[in-house]
């Protein structure tokens, strides 16, 4: 199965225009250019969603149809219940990722509560940490 | 009227494949036959979304349409206030049930927020949890 | 072992005169009497008591005699860490069965101290509650 | 840019019949006419939406297109981290409305998550709040 | 009705050696002679115990009985729900009485559970505030 | 020393007319007639003051002048760490008194914060409770 | 009763001067007199003392002599139990103003005590804040 | 004074068939035994109740009758004020058992309410804790 | 400028005769005419209020007109978002002082609310803080 | 394996000078001396230090040398995770011992952070507490 | 600057015999091992130590001598102000490691105080995770 | 006694070049050497460690062979018990130096762990702070 997933969650498709100093210039279709150009062989999907329950439906149609999914939650991250059990609920691996070191920001971003059911978390690396994540789904594949 | 509304949230749609060791191997869809077999001359719907804020559709469709709810909120019981506003705007019953017993979990399901606005809740039974509140919903009306 | 017991707590036996409002104008007796003639072929121990320990004790000797125990603990539900250890520690099924819905009243009634070590936990459906929990006993059973 | 948005959230489209002691008796319909006749000149659009992530998606196509967006998001504005980020990645000035005083009431509505990132908040006047956020909108324009 | 009732809990038959830098050196009963004494023509109960069942059991003997009752709970003032259900469950009115003043003492003295249930509070007053609650009995009865 | 001060604190100058079911329809005025009626002999001295500084200085003054205070420290009570460092500071005894039950309304009332300077506590009585207190004074002499 | 009072508290005599980048650069009598010549049939009184008490005091005059108030009271907003029950007990309606956004500041400002007494809340649109709430009396009126 | 006191409280006497893996397989009283033979000399009294009541009793008793208390609350170590007041009370030294390790368990069991008023504490060393806490009682003579 | 400003809050003009083993024995007026015969050729001012508001107008009057504020708030330190507010919106330096070492003291005087705005902080020198904050204030100068 | 090591934390060594009313006047060489003259065939190791990573390394080499560990982490025992992972991290069983009881002194004391990975818990009774740890750990064997 | 260091902290150099469950069966030497052939080129610095102050000197020494430091300050991480304040003393970007998930442990490791002084955060990817952080330190250098 | 201590914690060694803007741009050592000129006759000893328990083994040593301690924890003054109870532990007077104004920053450096069982405090002079301790420990001297 070499498909993987990135779940991008509520406001990540401003990416390159919102608040440029925290999240980056640039817009996540070019990045997804280049790394799928990096990836040749590999299908790469991409979600994204404001809506937190589109976000389950995509990790429950992830299930059984890829190699690993990696998941940047955004705001959901630190309140979503929902989506934690969604993420225990489904046996495909699950990375989280955010572009931003939440432990330098506001109080309310420093826990995730969707991070105790993932496989792992990797934040503070901006749109590299994408690239991380899916470097190790294929390395454990 | 004889409609009752089963009103499922996020994740109940995997039940038989989810942690079968806290939720049991049988599948919702299973169980209902087996619900509507036993209250043949009843309507019983059943709605699942995980989505939170089709849940409120449904929920307010369903005031003035039936004679009460069954509602597993799943994880949205815990943090939704939208979700306890919508079961505090309509007049129709709703009944609380959860397949596990929330108490013997993680400290962030112990208290549910939209239990307040509920009239009832039954935790901890299973799937039978859900016939006990049909069954109660019959005996009000 | 068709035997059961309704263990019920502090300021139970002012059913029908406390409160009415709240718990019911009914006596737990009467309610009984009918419970009784319901379920013939059973036997349905009924113990009141004020006593903390006393509802231990009850517990206690209820074990290996009994098919089940309808445990409606009043104040001490909140507070009271060694009957959440007797629950525990006997192997008979116990069943938390409240009255009123607890979530909705104030702040120090919302959180069951002893509903974690139950197997489950029905509340706000007045009487009601009673025969669903010894309806669940005997399916079980 | 005349254009104004009005972005109501969950259970706002039961106004009229939901709690009326709470809310009035009067349906947003009925009162957004009497604002548009009001300001005849502008366009005031309307979106309302159970989902708390279509107002997401709402308000991030109000950016660029209106003069300022007027948003009661009920039960999401003590909740929702993905709302508060998409109202601080917009340019667009968002001004909080809520029916009552949210001061008045339980203790999970006193502080509003989303608050911090809109521009000013104006609660308690019931539907007239609207009205005031407008004329603001207006003014600053 | 001219009984009254004292309820005194836990470790107060104690009074006079223990602690007598916080509680004074007199017993119990030597006061209670005298204030019969002063009281000629009333009857005045005195009920002490340890066990907060019994507590419970006197105060709802007490209901329909006597004038008044003036409760000094001891270290179930603290914790017993129990306790608060059963003063709010009887419409004899209770006055709380404490000989030292609480909140000159440990945190966990500060604040009393069933104080919120009873009519009103006198504390730090020594054993006098025994008499001051009786005598707004009288007054009030 | 037989004058006694009555100190009063913010808003208690609108006894009778502020919130009646709360607080009674009669003026303190009123009663402090009766009370220098009751106790003839004595100078009762009365002092109201919305300003918590003015309460401080009133306090200063009574010490050496007066053989007791009787404190109403209104809503001041759970915030002054400044007034209760007056009551510290001084030897004249304070008697705290509070009309309704602090402990029966809402949570910011629950803790006095002056009260673990004060000599005794009395609340829930009225505007006898000030007559309470005096006689108390009186008595220890 | 056409006149209106305008209470400002603590250091809100330093408009202008004061931390310009949070509070504007004009002072507030320069303001006032443009809100003057707006309503000019109009009594507009302005009160502004750094003094809790002060505050209070003039809060009970306006009671009967206006037909609204108009509150900043500053600092005392978040720790006056005094203010909100001075609030609570007139019966002119009072509504709360702040020139920031309370929610985008320090934490300590997040809450504003005295809100759950008053009418409603404007906060974050500047001076502007006074002439909403003004207007509203009026139209209340 | 050779007498010593052990005093066991709720759910001890289920010791060897309670929760085996937490508490081991052995009944108190063959333990007890051994302990007697061990010492043989001294007079080894035991008391187990589920009574939080009868415990204050028993130590009561104790006072001025036995050298030391070893003290197994069970639960009530953890919210009992009014048996840490009876510890307070009492002349004798009480050393305070638990046979499990209570920091390695759930975190309502971590603090020990009455932990404070007890000369000592032994934990997690099983049954051999009651003998550590006797051969200290009578080195200390 | 040679001014400095020394203010000084609630009970602090009972120095010497307030608790002495706390404050010491000496009162401020002593202590103040050697620091005036110390630093000669200076103005010392010296204010001493118990109203929260003086000291807040004190502070203002003072900007402009002193080279440094030494500001002892006594009770208000802890509880004060107003003087706080005075002590941010004046451009002279303000140095606070205690006398005491509020950190070895009851936890509600461990946090100053105003300290975060002040210059610098001393405490626990008894009155030698005064003049090291002046030392500083000359030295900066 | 008959080697034991006693591993004292921070300030221990000073034992004999520091506070004597709280730890006695004995030097902890001396006491010693009596230890390895009690348990003569046993080799009695003792490691002192005050820095925490020194007793972790010191932790580390007794594991496979020793039979059990006596353990007094003085101040380290509540703030170090390192130190409580390098207990759980051994196989060698460790015995906390604290001279005080710590549930009777300030409450940053009262939690044990190493305690939950110890093998049991001895406090309150001096010095004698480590001969009572070495007792258990050449009883298990 | 090629050098690039791998600052592990307590504990870690038991890594591939402690908990293995948790940890894995590999010692970290093994592990530097591949690390450095991977990365021929370049210099791999590894500093293991039990002190939080050694780990300090090693972050402080790497400063101007590595391009990046990776960081596992195992409990460390959790409690250490001083260790956060060398990361962010030193210009030399940090990246912290965890080996396992924190988020899914215990709630005492679910914080990290020194992340929000790092560049970045990877954890939950075993050994892995370190080579991440290289991969990453090299790419941006 | 003329010598006196000054003792520097974690990461003040690099003073001068860590984050000027707080801690300004001189070295700890050329202020000491204008220290030591300006007290020529004094001998002034300086230790600096990044290690918590070699201050505490300084902290010690001073004991009994100086006037007095100057002591700038650093990052170790808000968690450390082990330096805390070092404190308490030696009789030498320790005055507690800050830098910057600790609380004018992050919340976690608001309370001083070690502050309780030192003689007193100042922070927020820059380096001018330590001069003043020393100021202060000569003529108690």
């Amino acid at each position: 199965m070499a498909r993987i997933l990135i779940l991008n969650g509520p406001n990540l498709n401003l990416l390159g225009s919102r608040e440029p100093e925290v999240y980056g210039g640039r817009s996540f279709e070019e990045y997804l250019s280049d790394l799928r150009a990096l990836y040749e062989g590999r299908v790469i999907d991409h979600v994204q969603s404001n809506l937190e329950g589109e976000l389950i439906d995509a990790l429950q149609r992830a299930d059984g149809a890829c190699a690993g999914v990696v998941l940047n939650a955004g705001g959901y991250s630190h309140t979503s219940v929902a989506l934690r059990d969604a993420v225990a609920a489904v046996r495909v691996p699950v990375i989280e990722v955010h572009i931003s070191n939440l432990l330098a920001r506001e109080p309310f971003r420093h826990v995730s509560l969707i991070g105790g059911a993932c496989a792992g978390c990797i934040m503070g690396f901006g749109l590299e940490g994408y690239r991380m994540a899916i470097e190790h789904i294929l390395q454990r594949g």
